[in-house]
């Protein structure tokens, strides 16, 4: 549950984070992987399909912040 | 929360655009990718699942624009 | 809202047309991609995932038709 | 809407068919490309995952098939 | 309509599978394609991916086994 | 049905890692592959969809971990 949209945002963010975190428990590796996908412009696309699904999820959790 | 399905999609893109910016912050890097997946037709199908998917969220929280 | 699902496909078949134009607003350019993606297997199942998102968005839109 | 789970599916699969007849509409194009995707194991996975999203959909529209 | 969320997820694997069948009808091709997907990680996690997505329309048509 | 939202990403990264088991039953040939998508970047992030969607069923299917 977050207050606001922004940060139901960047809580689908943190989690898609965590995911690869879990998957990939190296942070040697991350950092190596890194800078890969931040010059890639079709893993960047990939990146924002996750974090859309997961906003989708945060946003139906919190009845899409109506009063 | 927007007034018409139109704006909904204008939304989803700058919805799916933040997420690029988020994971990239370096505005000259984007600038290099830009003409990359502007130019790629599998990139381009790529960004449409995403927006697709953000739209569809932000219609369930406008309960579809019905009155 | 669409008076039929028939409607709500070409709905959902135009969305995804107009991300790609928002994407890529250069008509010559977008000329350039449909060949390639028109002979791709792969990016025209890619296609069709992204108006099969389109379409459920529709569909639930419309309360699925229902009288 | 269909009378039962089965025609659902093959409504599923039809409906996944007609986008690629619509962006392709050239039938001999279409002929060439059938036994690409046929014999790719990353396509037909591809297709699996666009028949699954048309499949939720057509459930949600007959709300499951409940009585 | 499942028992239980496991025969719920058995029945999504074997719809995914049902898929690939109705596609590609020729069994002596799907035998030959099973070990290509079966030894490629990129395969595996698509077929993850379309699994997840019958396991969610399922799990919505028994109202998540809730009693 | 789990305690905690943090108790559903578990589930929702075992039951994605569960199919990669049924799909590919041979412990040894699942070790090869694990450090082939470990390593690669575009496979995490692919791993991060599917744990995503089966996030999305648990969490609608714990009502959100709404009281």
């Amino acid at each position: 549950m977050t207050a606001t949209p922004e940060e139901g945002r960047y809580l689908a963010i943190k989690m898609a984070r965590l995911i690869i975190k879990i998957t990939q428990p190296d942070a040697a590796e991350r950092d190596k992987l890194r800078p890969i996908y931040a010059k890639d412009a079709g893993m960047l696309i990939a990146i924002g399909q996750t974090v859309a699904i997961e906003f989708s999820t945060i946003a139906a959790a919190n009845n899409y912040w109506k009063k």
